[in-house]
């Protein structure tokens, strides 16, 4: 769906982001559950210096917010879990899909995030101080422990729950996709091929295109215009 | 409710774990959830050692599972979740109250677990390696944040949306109590007050107390009987 200025569904993101962090600002996971539920919505673009009150709208001063007139919310996996209550194209309706789905949300951000943050703070964000260096092997193979179960549950499965996507494989692409840099991904190839399967989808395809145009048409705050 | 052998709901737990994880297996949540609900369950207790066919049903190898005939699920976050949906106990029946609670479950989960998690790792498990003293200021600070942002939001209300305990309020509980060896909740007044107020309630004391029992009963594996 293209995004519509009159939508009464509204989502922030951030006008610019660092390149590392293009196409991993979380808003992404929420404009891809919008596309593939058929929903326009509007964006409300956000500074890297936030509006003084956004703090009162989002506790953690982070991106997404999302509104659309009945719910007020904060947190990506909540508001797609949200939207896929919506779309049985996210979301199944019998009560084992739609917390077999539900379920693999919740383990992609506590079971498998934090592990592949950690990898890319010691690559990225802390890359050159000494704790880093030291904690980086050991941090790389707790998360490659991580992604070793998942691989061995997907198995040669389409998506996580057999032929269907859901919002798990959504949230679980999207954590994934935080090692692009690192190639530990690709180690597990019916992972990589799963990955790649989620990032092929048309509504991924739109959705991350219209994160991205907006860096190209603002600065970095300070920056000379 | 007292634990019920015959009972439709299956949660599993271990039947040893060392002292220091005495109290925050996260079968906790889901067995103080059962009992805010007014539901009864039965425990299957499973050892250090797994059975050899755990992993498929926890693809991660942890407790708890869940079944009641219905669904079969892992993950706390989402268990406790697919319990709230019985009990208004736990969750709102409105859209905006129950999207909230919801919010704050995987807030707890993922905005701020993965700081304190960070902290018991360079202060418990890996305390002695040099990058956990090297690390240890800044992965304090960094959860020292988070917590300022949860005291900061909470500010004087009883739970976090409010007069009204949720299954948010269950999690994030849940989540600061990993700090009770550190001193960095007490740091934040209110928010230890919150946590205070949470552990508490009679149904998390009948949770904790049954979480414990068998602790007493079985021995390391592998130990002297």
């Amino acid at each position: 769906m293209p995004i519509n200025p009159k939508s009464t569904i509204e989502v922030t993101a951030f006008k610019w982001v660092p390149p590392f962090a293009e196409g991993l600002v979380r808003d992404l996971r929420v404009r891809w559950a919008l596309e593939e539920a058929g929903l326009d919505y509007r964006v409300r673009l956000i500074g890297q210096d936030r509006p003084p009150d956004y703090i009162k709208e989002q506790p953690f001063d982070q991106v997404p917010c999302f509104s659309d007139g009945n719910v007020r919310i904060f947190e990506s996996g909540a508001i797609v879990q949200y939207i896929g209550e919506k779309s049985e194209a996210l979301l199944p309706a019998d009560p084992q899909g739609k917390y077999r789905a539900i379920q693999w949300t919740y383990a992609a951000l506590n079971s498998v995030e934090p592990a592949i943050l950690n990898v890319f703070a010691v690559t990225v964000f802390y890359a050159d101080e000494e704790w880093a260096k030291l904690r980086r092997p050991g941090a790389e193979d707790f998360a490659r422990n991580k992604l070793r179960r998942v691989s061995d549950w997907l198995g040669d499965q389409q998506w996580l729950e057999g032929d269907r996507f859901t919002i798990g494989d959504l949230i679980m692409v999207t954590v994934l996709r935080n090692l692009k840099h690192t190639g530990m991904v690709e180690e597990f190839p019916n992972l990589d091929a799963y990955v790649k399967r989620g990032q092929a989808r048309p509504a991924f395809q739109r959705a991350l295109a219209d994160q991205i145009a907006p860096f190209r048409e603002h600065q970095p705050e300070g920056a000379a215009a």
